[in-house]
């Protein structure tokens, strides 16, 4: 991935407020945000903390200088927040997990700041850690942030809510009273490239994609029905299937990813909403907030189920970040501008 | 590993009249039986159907010449069986799948035949395919010639039982009347070696052994517990607990693998006992087959789940295919002889 620059960049007529980073594994995303909350420019570099430029703490200052300098040089004073990985035990500067209850606010009490080699301070977001009554802790960095940034859109999901956030590791978290209460992790797209790349179950598959969308869309439904009619134990026998099924010619070999697909989001809708209505009362909205192509995914997968999405939103992290420096009292409440 | 041969082969006194080949993916077993179903030699190389010393038939020929063909010379007209993933799509000859209800008879009315250069016809073993109701087919190929000669060995099992055979693929498989009428496989130890060595949870894991065994057994006594309190679909979620207690510090790092061998085996054997109890009487007794070490582990994880298997069982392979033979009219069944 190369530097990408939006066009009206060099015609940005208000001046920006905030430079706000979300900086995972695998990319750093940069934005340049109004007084309004609004994206005014971004980038992205493909320099993730797994894919530095060099090692170490030079290899964040490099990249953070790559795709930022001119921005900074221009807007000097231009305070810069940071969420991700960058706050990581391997990242910039660790910022430990805060508990639950969190909201913006006690993510911002708690941040860890880093003094850049451009003479700029970068405030970065912990993450939360949530330990159930009998069960072993789990946590999240940068969903934290997408969250604060979609109760920040849409106030009236902040009462009580569920997002469930597919993606390698899918987050499913609980929201009440504006604050994160709880959240479960779900290892659902590794365990699904793993066991493709690595296990007996890809030996049948090819490479190439399905032939018949229709077909692929079938073995995908088959997969999320058996995961719905499963019981307790169950996966590691039903995986199985995605090599049987593939050997008796039950299933055409290009849509066995389908079928395991299936399987594996169903397994997580199945404990997800299992968990979250006892949890939180009966009626509350189940959002899906990710990337497009897979919450689709998982609202074909969540209508099997009979379970309807009250909403699916992309990605929140620039507005969740804007909201995180105003925890921090780096900048003003958003008001709304008049862009000229 | 190089070819092992037993030290008393030399002052065979009494005269064979089977050899007997367990040739599975990843070794060749070789066994000259005598008129009691008695294994009077052995021998074993590392030439499993995917280890062969050259592709194709030929490879099939050399690695059974190189351990068998001074034996067929000396005990000329020998019959010769096999069992194994030598009879699979993959192998010398495929011997495809019979169907449930299965036992030794229905084995050898459907055993694939191969004329080896040696000048021997070796009759091949197929598998069996089990389609339950309501789900997807499954197979067995190796493990129903172990199952027969269990049962050969102790005949009071054949009326009803559960079979729980530990290994890459799990098996548990139902006999009532002497016969196969039901199994589910499950991928428990290719999941564990596949998370360990490819996925997240395999970082915080150090290659050395454990350095206190208590703290181990406690650990995959956690994971075993963690499973029987599970729900439909919560795999997906507790395996990512693998992780997060080693990076909260609630486990130290070089027991993190026994805690995800006992989740992932306690799953095994959560699903495992709800469709042994749903499929036979509730008395039936569960037996553990197969490798000392391994069944030891299943059996502690069955206790902390309350669960006593009624015994546990070596390999029973030589003595399945002895009664494989006899039911092919190979040779005439066991009687007991007296070794000179």
């Amino acid at each position: 991935m190369d530097t990408v620059m939006t066009r009206a960049e060099d015609a940005l007529a208000v001046r920006p407020v905030l430079l706000a980073l979300d900086w995972g594994t695998s990319s750093l995303r940069a934005f340049l945000m109004d007084a309004a909350g609004t994206v005014v420019a971004q980038r992205a570099s493909a320099h993730g903390i797994q894919n530095l430029p060099v090692a170490g703490i030079a290899g964040f200052e490099r990249a953070f200088a790559e795709l930022c300098s001119d921005w900074l040089g221009r807007w000097s004073g231009l305070p810069v927040v940071a969420s991700g990985m960058v706050g990581s035990a391997q990242g910039w500067k660790e910022a430990p997990y805060v508990t639950c209850p969190a909201d913006a606010q006690s993510l911002a009490s708690q941040a860890a700041s880093v003094d850049s080699a451009l003479g700029v301070q970068m405030l970065i977001a912990p993450g939360v850690v949530f330990t159930p009554a009998d069960g072993a802790p789990d946590v999240i960095r940068g969903e934290e942030i997408q969250i604060a940034g979609a109760l920040a859109e849409h106030p009236a999901w902040s009462s009580q809510t569920c997002m469930a956030m597919p993606g390698t590791h899918s987050k499913w978290v609980r929201i009440k009273d504006g604050r994160i209460v709880g959240f479960a992790t779900y290892m659902t797209g590794e365990l699904f490239a793993v066991l493709c790349k690595h296990s007996i179950l890809g030996r049948l598959m090819p490479d190439s994609a399905p032939a018949d969308a229709a077909a692929a869309d079938a073995a995908f439904a088959a997969g999320v029905q058996a995961a719905r009619d499963s019981r307790p134990g169950d996966l590691p026998h039903q995986l199985f299937a995605t090599r049987t099924l593939g050997l008796m010619r039950h299933l055409p070999p290009d849509v066995l990813k389908d079928y395991l697909s299936g399987l594996l989001i169903g397994h997580e809708l199945v404990s997800g909403s299992i968990r979250m209505q006892e949890a939180l009362e009966g009626d509350t909205p189940l959002l899906l907030v990710g990337e497009g192509a897979l919450c689709r995914r998982y609202g074909q997968a969540l209508g099997i189920l009979g379970i309807k999405p009250a909403a699916q939103i992309g990605n929140t992290a620039p507005r969740g970040l804007f909201q995180f420096a105003i925890a921090a009292g780096l900048i003003a409440p958003a008001k709304e501008t008049v862009h000229g």
